[in-house]
C-alpha cells in the first residue's frame, strides 16, 4: 500500500503518543514510525516530508528531534537529502520481495504420538535442575574473568579437562590426560571434526557397525568418507572382518560398550582385534562410548580405549547422563593425533560455553555428576526390569545389560506392521531395519529397538502397557 | 618396567587398604590396581595371576571381590581366561607408545603483558554475573522437558528467536522474522556456515573490506572461497567498486555500523551501491553488526540488512554486549536463502545450549539485556572520552563514533617500532597493519588500533598512561 505524506501524518500522532506513554523515547518512536512507513511503502519513493521545522510545529515536538530522527534514516538510507529538493524518502528503500521467494517451512506442528519408545535419549524429566544451577552459581561466581573472553585454548577450559581426566579414568576405565582432552558440543560435532582430520591424512573409507546409526553415517559422507558395514552379531562388530577391507579403510567407528542399536559388549577377542588392525595398519579406531555409564549387571565394561590410547579416539557425551540440550561433548585423542585434530578445528574454540564447562567441572567435581548418574542407573534398571517382564514369553528380549535400550526380536515378516500398527496406537516405535547400513549383506533379523529410557515418569506406566498390547 | 606377579603382590595390600580408607569399593580399587599394572607393563604380558580363591585369601577379602575383578578385567581385554591355563595377563594388553609420537603441545603460558589495548574485547569485568544468574535460574527452573532433549528445530529455540526479533528491530532497525532467525555459536561459526552455503551455491569469490579481520578472511578460505579487497576509506568500505569485481564474486562481507578496524560508518550512498549491487548481481551482502549497540554520538545507525532483507544476512552476536565465552550468536537470513542455510546445517542442531539460549531470551526479555548495555556504553563511552582527551594533539584519532576501539594514525615509518617499543613497556598493541588484505593495493596507512574495551575498570587508567607515554 502506498500513500503519500498527508494520508501518513494523520496517524503519526497517535503512533506518537501511544510510544511515549508506552515508556519509549519519542526520538526513537518517531524514526521508527518514519522507517517503517518507507520500509512498508506506506510512504511512496520521492515522497517529500516536511521541513523539520514545520513537521515539528505540526507534532508540537522540538524541532531537534525530527532533525535527529531524519538524520539517522538519512544516515541509514531511508531518505535522501539534498539541498534545494529537501527531505524526501529514498528511491532505492523499498524493499522487494524476491520472485519466487520459498516461504520458509515452520517445521510442522503435528502433535506428537502420546507414548514413545524411541531410542537415543534420556528421560528429559530427570535433569537435575537445582543442582544444576547450583553448580552454575558456584561456577559462574568463581569464574576468572578470562573465562567470558574468547577461549584461549581450543580444547576448551582447563578445570573441565581435568575433571574429565579423573572422572574418566574413574569410571570408564580411560586413559586420559586433560591436555588430550578435546571439548566439543556432543558426538556429531566431534565426529564431524575427527572425519575432516581423518580426510586431510587422506583416509578415504571408514568402517562402520552394520547395525548404527544413520545421522552419523551422514556425518562422516558429508566429510567425504564412504562407510564400509561390518557386521554385528551377539558378539557385537566383526572386527576380525577389518583386515579384509583393505588399506582404503583407515578408520573404524565402534560403540564397544554396548553395540547400537543391537545392545552385545564387544567381547575381549573382538577388542583385540581391533586394536591388533589399529596397530598393523595404522587405522584409528573411534570408540563411542554413549550409555557407558548405565550398566546394570555387575560384571562392568570399560573403554576400548584402556587398551590402547595411541590408537584410539574415544568420544563421551552429556546428553544420555545428563541432557542433549546441554550440548557437551568431549574427545581423548591419541598423541600422535592431537596436532592434526587441532589443526583441523582451527583457531577459533567454537565449542560450547566457557560457564557451562565451569559448571560442568564443578557439577563433576561436587560429586552431583555421580550421584545423578546412579540415581539415573536405578530408575532406568527399575524399567528395563519392568520391560522384561511384561515381554516375558512374548518376544525375545537381548542387550538389556546396559544402557536406555532393549531390542526385542520379532517373527519374520512383522516389523512394519508393527511398528505401523503402534502408531496408530498412539505408540511411536523404531524397528531396527532403520539402522541397518544399506550395503551390509547380513541377514534380515526385525526387531524392536525399544528405548526405555525416553519416558518420563508419569508416562512410563501406560507406555509399557500399550507397547505389551502391541506386541504379538 | 616389567614385573612379576610376586613383585607386585606386595605393594597390593597397601594399595587396597588406603582406597578402601579413602571411601572406594574395594573390588573397585582392586580393579583399577589390576588395570593399571597391566597397562604400565609393572604385571608382564603373560603372567599367571592366582586363583582367585588364593588371591582372595591372600588378601583376606571376599571370593566374589576377586573373580569380579577377573571378569571385568577379561571382558575388557586386560586379562585371558582359559580353561587349564588360568587367568594371565594378555598378550597385547601392553599399550605400545606410538614411535616418534610428538608431544602435545601446551600453549605457551607465557605472562601476558600487564597492559593490553587489543582491540576485539568487551570489558570482561563487566560481566553482569548475578543478573546472569538470576535469569538462567528462572530459565531453567520453567524450562519446559523438551528443552534438555535434542533440539528439534534446528534454527535453535523459538524463544531466544522471539525475543531477538524483537530486540533488533527495536535497537538496530533490522527487519527480523523469528522464523528466519538462525541461531549459532558465535559469527565465527555462522560465517563458516554461510560460507559453505555460498560454496554449495557454486560463489566462487567474497569481496571483504581491505582492512579487516585475518581470521574471518581465513575462515572463508577454508570453506574454499577466495577473498577479494575493497578499498576502505573514510565513508566506509567503496562498495561502488563491487561491479568492477566480475561475476565469480557473489557476496561481499561489510561492516557497515563501525567498519572493523577503521571506525568510519558506511555511508548512506555507499548502503544504497552495496544493495543495488547485490539487486542488481543476485549478489548476497553479509552483515557483520559486531558492535552496534555502543554508539556514543546522538546520531545511531542501523543495520544496512533494513535496506534489503532479501539480500542481506544479518549477523550478530552477544560478544561484545555480553561475554564471547558464551558462544551465542544469531543470523537472519533471506528468505529464499533460508532453506540452502538449513540444508548446511544439516539435521542436528549443533548450536549452543538449549538452557543458555533460554537464558539470553529470559535475559532480553526482562529487560537486564539493554540495562546492562546502557550501563556498558556509558562505561565505555567514558573511557573513549578520556582516550580522546589524552591523545588530543599528539596523534589524530578517528573512528570514535561508535564501538570499542578507536584509531591513532602515526608517522610514516614508525607504527611497527612503536608496536615494539610498547612491549617492552609492558603495553601490547596492535598495529592496523596486521588487518590490511594481503592483496589489497590501497596506499599504505600507519596507525594503531586501540581497543579501549580491553582493560578491566582496575586497570584502565595506568593503561591509558602507558599509552600516552608510548606515542611519539
Amino acid at each position: 500500500m502506498t500513500g503519500s505524506w498527508a494520508t501518513f501524518g494523520a496517524d503519526l500522532h497517535l503512533d506518537l503518543s501511544a510510544a511515549v506513554r508506552g515508556g519509549r523515547g519519542l526520538r526513537a518512536a518517531l524514526t521508527e514510525a518514519l522507517r517503517e512507513a518507507a520500509r512498508s511503502g506506506r510512504l511512496a519513493p520521492g515522497t517529500r516530508l516536511p521541513s523539520s521545522r514545520t513537521f515539528a510545529a505540526d507534532l508540537g515536538i522540538a524541532r531537534n528531534t525530527v532533525a535527529e530522527a531524519y538524520g539517522e534514516l538519512v544516515a541509514e538510507g531511508w531518505l535522501t537529502a539534498r539541498q534545494g529538493s529537501g527531505t524526501r524518502v529514498a528511491e532505492r528503500a523499498r524493499p522487494r520481495r524476491a520472485a519466487g521467494a520459498v516461504p520458509v517451512r515452520r517445521p510442522a506442528r503435528r502433535r506428537g504420538p502420546a507414548y514413545s519408545l524411541v531410542p537415543g535419549s534420556p528421560d528429559l524429566g530427570g535433569f537435575p535442575r537445582a543442582a544444576w544451577l547450583a553448580a552454575a552459581r558456584r561456577a559462574v561466581t568463581d569464574a576468572p574473568n578470562d573465562a567470558f573472553g574468547y577461549g584461549v585454548d581450543v580444547r576448551g577450559r582447563v578445570e573441565l579437562r581435568e575433571a574429565l581426566a579423573g572422572y574418566l579414568a574413574r569410571a570408564r576405565g580411560v586413559y586420559a590426560d586433560p591436555d588430550r582432552i578435546v571439548l566439543c558440543s556432543g558426538f556429531s560435532d566431534g565426529l564431524t571434526l575427527i572425519g575432516r582430520m581423518l580426510r586431510a591424512r587422506r583416509v578415504r573409507e571408514v568402517a562402520v557397525e552394520g547395525y548404527s546409526l544413520d545421522i552419523h553415517r551422514e556425518l562422516l559422507t558429508r566429510t567425504g568418507l564412504r562407510t564400509r558395514p561390518l557386521w554385528v552379531d551377539g558378539a557385537g562388530a566383526r572386527t576380525p572382518d577389518l583386515g579384509g577391507l583393505g588399506p582404503r579403510t583407515g578408520a573404524v567407528l565402534l560403540t564397544p560398550a554396548h553395540q547400537f542399536p543391537t545392545g552385545a559388549a564387544l567381547t575381549p577377542e573382538r577388542r583385540t582385534a581391533a586394536v591388533d588392525w589399529a596397530r598393523t595398519t595404522g587405522g584409528v579406531i573411534l570408540e563411542d562410548d554413549y550409555d557407558g555409564e548405565f550398566r546394570y549387571d555387575r560384571q562392568s565394561v570399560g573403554a576400548l580405549q584402556g587398551l590402547d590410547p595411541d590408537r584410539v579416539v574415544y568420544f563421551g557425551t552429556a546428553s544420555k547422563s545428563l541432557a542433549p540440550g546441554l550440548r557437551m561433548g568431549w574427545m581423548v585423542v591419541p598423541p600422535d593425533l592431537m596436532e592434526e585434530v587441532l589443526a583441523v578445528k582451527g583457531r577459533v574454540d567454537r565449542s560450547s560455553s566457557a560457564l557451562d564447562q565451569l559448571t560442568l567441572a564443578e557439577f563433576i567435581i561436587s560429586g552431583a555428576y555421580d550421584r545423578h548418574v546412579r540415581g539415573m542407573r536405578l530408575r532406568y534398571r527399575r524399567r528395563r526390569d519392568q520391560l522384561v517382564a511384561a515381554v516375558a514369553g512374548k518376544v525375545p528380549v537381548s542387550g538389556i545389560a546396559a544402557g536406555l535400550h532393549a531390542v526385542l526380536d520379532l517373527p519374520a515378516g512383522t516389523e512394519r506392521a508393527l511398528v505401523r500398527a503402534a502408531a496408530w496406537q498412539d505408540l511411536q516405535l523404531e524397528g531396527l531395519v532403520r539402522y541397518r547400513h544399506p550395503d551390509s549383506a547380513m541377514p534380515p533379523r526385525e526387531a524392536l529397538v525399544v528405548g526405555y529410557g525416553t519416558p518420563s515418569d508419569s508416562t512410563w506406566t501406560p507406555t509399557l502397557a500399550a507397547l505389551t498390547a502391541a506386541l504379538p
